[in-house]
């Protein structure tokens, strides 16, 4: 892990952050795992801040993810804590006292009850997480803590990352302004059902913790939960949302109150936008692949057969190779026990139609599809003729990199 | 496909071959894809011959997947044709014809019913497979079969294979010496429940269809689909099994009777053989995975467990990196969704436990564990510590190779 990466040919330009009012973060060289780099991020909330999260529906989910299904009860946040470097699962007792410890730690310096304060650690699986490393680091960080402090945020949370993810859209409730600023990290171990990675939204919206929840619920299904580089689930990953109120926004009445329209549609696109620079920093990616099925029998069973295609080796192995093998699509089809009829599929990439109705159509010219292969963004299209089932998933190629970068991790 | 690739470094020598009476066979260059090798395989049997077969699971299957699920209901077989580079599958009506057509050529030249006559394909998807080649060829290759051809049979259904696979047992029915044997390709797209490849396999035991097709599905579940290379189940794979019954042993009574404990041990183990012969030419494979669940809530919940170990690409590529990391398969286990319990979940690699009771062992030294990743047979096993269930899968590593391969496999 000493050696760096070489930045993702799809990396996102870290677009210019702003602040949300009552938020104050930074980072700081804890030496956890890591040299000459920031792994340690605190961010601190003002009183009256409200959360929701997301995590991994892993079966073995680290220490931090307990720690912070338990906090969420409560609804109110004061203050994040984030390592890189060691994710602090399978730890045993050890891990729940780290957690205990470092929550305690922070909960002295921000002035709050510790069931107040969100942990999260990504990194290696198994190893006990110094914990006298971060109680050291944070009343240093907590002096250090500022408005401004989100890009150094983003870049300190990273771990095979090559490039920091943040985003932020300005939207309004009920016509008082409000911003939505996020980050996010992850580059595999990254497979839907909150798999993906650690990512921190906060907005100066007032918004009630169960509002929140669920808007979080709803935006993640169609962004975190719908990407996918190596169907491989992490045991840390989380989603957290933190609403400040600072904006002072008339108050909202539930979650289907009308006047979160735009709020809703700001905060899904932002969700999104992180989930997709996750992809587009897969280990080894070299393009971006987005799959959409229509024609299921049902949307669930569309977004299996979606994930289907996006998780087969043999089609990310074909898009590196640019070679557009749409009979991989098909196999991968066929793979997944969902409803499907042969006879009825179509298959296009980048908007051709190459099959359908259980062979390839006549006088096929595969000249603009293999023009469409050599981009960045890979289309795959795929109707199955027996329903209105619909959705779409994200995913990236797999290419030598990844094999770089994962045969060699702990080294 | 033009350039060949190197031979697996576990790759299996092939064994003396013998005969199986009333089994003719050959091999010849078609000309269907390859050039300067044999790619279309006849094998002829004696009248009397009895057929079983299992069948890929795909929703998508081939022609002659189709074709051979009608002809098993016959119970009898006469003769079978295989060609390698084009898989005649998603052809439409011009892949049904191939099949019809296939079969008619091989018929009258076997003189047997056309619903007598098996067919597989396998390579290329999505390309309609010339029919002209395959019947311009069969009648010499028909005149060319012998009870030697199975060497040449086993080079002649190869695609990605690196060397060919083939496998002989000798057992006895009821006091009367029996021989089984078989023969298998495949190296990609494998994936249990039926995926895998193609595999068929002739004894000269006499045995009622009903019986054979008993013990084949029986000695299948912990072979053939027990194995995974890449997660990717084909459109096109099938195991055949053929009895001639000029052993002439006594009648069978039946799939329990006690005389056929000798021939289902041989049965089993030929068909495991075979299925490791697959995993150890995996492309892009340089070690061998055998994957041991226990302690599941059930054989079902260990099975599942068990693929998603072998199915994860950071397991694979933490092998092929010879990287004992142990936290990637807590993570696999964790994401299935079966039943596993952090804090009772045991890891062994190498026979070596690494961890239990939800954190590492007490002064664990990873010594011999780094020189067990240093071999060609990485042994993984997870005890859950629920119940009793159990499951073994085995599969290879993930390499540069696997990208080399099918990056470019069509170019």
């Amino acid at each position: 892990m000493a050696k760096s990466l070489p930045v993702s040919p799809l990396a996102s330009p870290l677009p210019t952050l702003g602040v949300v009012p009552g938020v104050r973060l930074g980072a700081v060289e804890a030496g956890i795992r890591y040299k000459g780099r920031t792994d340690l991020v605190v961010a601190e909330f003002d009183a009256g801040t409200t959360v929701a999260g997301v995590f991994t529906r892993s079966k073995c989910p680290g220490a931090p993810v307990d720690w912070c299904r338990t906090a969420l009860k409560g609804g109110v946040a004061r203050a994040l804590v984030v390592n890189a470097g060691n994710a602090n699962v399978f730890t045993g007792k050890a891990g729940i006292e780290t957690c205990r410890v470092t929550a305690e730690a922070e909960a002295e310096l921000a002035g709050c009850p510790s069931s107040e304060v969100f942990l999260a650690s990504t990194g290696v699986i198994g190893e006990v997480l110094p914990t006298g490393k971060i109680t050291a680091a944070l009343p240093g960080l907590h002096a250090s803590l500022t408005e401004n402090g989100w890009e150094a945020a983003a870049r300190g949370i990273m771990t095979t990352d090559t490039f920091p993810k943040a985003a932020v859209k300005k939207t309004e409730i009920g016509g008082v302004p409000v911003v939505i600023q996020g980050i996010a990290k992850g580059s595999g171990m990254i497979a839907p059902d909150m798999a993906t990675m650690l990512s921190f939204v906060a907005t100066d919206a007032a918004l009630p913790a169960s509002v929140l929840q669920a808007l979080l619920s709803e935006g993640t299904g169609s962004s975190f939960n719908a990407v996918t580089v190596d169907s491989d689930t992490s045991t840390s990953d989380m989603v957290l949302l933190f609403a400040t109120g600072k904006a002072e926004n008339p108050a909202i009445n539930g979650v289907d109150d009308p006047a979160l329209a735009s709020f809703r549609t700001a905060l899904n696109e932002l969700l999104l936008d992180l989930a997709l620079m996750v992809v587009r920093d897969g280990e080894g990616a070299t393009k971006q692949i987005r799959i959409r099925v229509t024609g299921a029998t049902s949307d669930k069973s569309a977004r299996v057969i979606a994930r289907a295609i996006a998780d087969s080796p043999l089609v990310k192995t074909a898009v590196a190779g640019e070679d557009a093998n749409w009979g991989r699509v098909v196999m991968a089809v066929g793979k997944c026990g969902e409803p499907a009829d042969r006879d009825r599929l179509a298959v296009s990439i980048g908007g051709v139609t190459i099959a359908c109705e259980g062979t390839v159509v006549d006088g096929y010219d595969e000249t603009p599809v293999v023009a469409h292969m050599k981009g960045q963004e890979i289309d795959i299209d795929v109707d199955l003729g027996l329903g209105e089932g619909k959705a779409t998933m994200w995913t990236c190629d797999l290419t030598h990199g990844y094999i770089d970068i994962n045969g060699s991790y702990r080294s």
